[in-house]
């Protein structure tokens, strides 16, 4: 296990204590969720999980977690999920493993959000990791075009056979190679504005707790007074 | 040929004065459109059309329209479409024919926009017609739930065995009966804030040109000044 490995099991452990017997849980997808998954089912809390991912549902089942449908929940009592980077004021990029959609559904409808991540995800500001953008096939080239245009680096995410990868909901990705993001928020708003454009993995003022794992772990909760 | 026919035959026949040879047009969908489609044939005039739907595709290949993608034209000449119903204001609502998405994506990328329509289609303001949400299938019951709290009377669109339908790029349709609509820029916004819905029908600040047929056929034309 490498040294970042560890970091992200740190993390993983330390969000156990947010989990209760018979919460429902809104379970992330990814390499840091993975050593959550195998936590939960080591710990034998008995939670019903609602999964961000096709990926993330496998794994429950073959861990012995049980997952439901969310539209088969009331509510979500709390969501843990990694995120590919965070910066100072607790804004995240998420959907390297192409489930942003399915993540920020979850999200969205969630009580509670915590992240659990590595402390190389921690920068001031984002931009360091390139922005997945979901988009619909129908018109995707021009969006391309569209975003060169703007300068946003675009790339389209292809396989190893260089097509497009598909998402669970039928959709491409194209990965904004920004540098620096100056205002997420403004950015945010302008890609929620194009025709094409089905959700982007900006997380602006969404999480409530960061637990980042390092030599130890340290935590980040939102001041919920401002929220 | 009903009454209500004949005005939607006398609109799309009033299009082809827009259309010259050799240019690429945005072709809509639904029964107006269609008589549109049967005139271009008739003409003989030469165009490359670009599809907003499987359907217009499967016509126009039958018609001897020569199609092609929306990623392989360097522009969109001018858009022709119907609308399930127009305001005052030159506001639309799109979307009866389940087509809303790919026709929102086409008109947006098109140097002008027309409409065709019958005088059935005109009023004063919108929300007569219900509103179609094209909606991620993931979650879309939590949606549902969130627009009848919003008192938007949602009604998930089903097939005749009771199965939502899937658009062609495989979502659900949510029609929302609103009565009146006061401010459709505001309600625009807040759709296209919410995660989990793809595309809403609401054609704002879009159509340059509305073709109304009646016993005679009126123009309204967008004062382009003030675009």
């Amino acid at each position: 296990m490498t040294v970042q490995d560890n970091k992200k099991k740190r993390a993983a452990n330390a969000a156990l204590r947010y989990i209760e017997d018979g919460m429902v849980v809104g379970l992330g997808t990814g390499t840091t969720v993975l050593y959550l998954l195998q936590a939960i089912a080591a710990s034998k809390i008995n939670i019903l999980g609602v999964t961000t991912s096709k990926k993330t549902t496998v794994i429950c089942q073959q861990l012995g977690i049980k997952v439901t449908d969310i539209d088969d929940v009331d509510h979500i009592d709390v969501t843990i999920d990694g995120a590919d980077e965070v910066d100072t004021y607790m804004n995240g990029i998420k959907g390297g493993g192409a489930a942003l959609l399915m993540e920020k559904i979850v999200a969205k409808n969630s009580n509670k959000n915590i992240w659990i991540v590595d402390d190389s995800k921690v920068h001031d500001t984002l931009g360091t990791f390139p922005l997945p953008v979901e988009v619909i096939p129908y018109g995707s080239g021009r969006l391309l075009r569209k975003f060169e245009a703007n300068d946003f680096n675009p790339v389209l995410r292809v396989d190893q056979n260089h097509q497009p990868i598909i998402t669970d909901s039928g959709h491409y990705i194209i990965d904004l190679h920004l540098g620096d993001i100056i205002n997420p928020q403004t950015l945010a708003d302008y890609l929620e504005n194009q025709v094409g454009i089905v959700e982007h993995g900006l997380f602006v003022d969404i999480v409530d707790i960061i637990i980042i794992g390092g030599d130890s772990v340290t935590l980040k909760e939102r001041q919920t007074q401002l929220k």
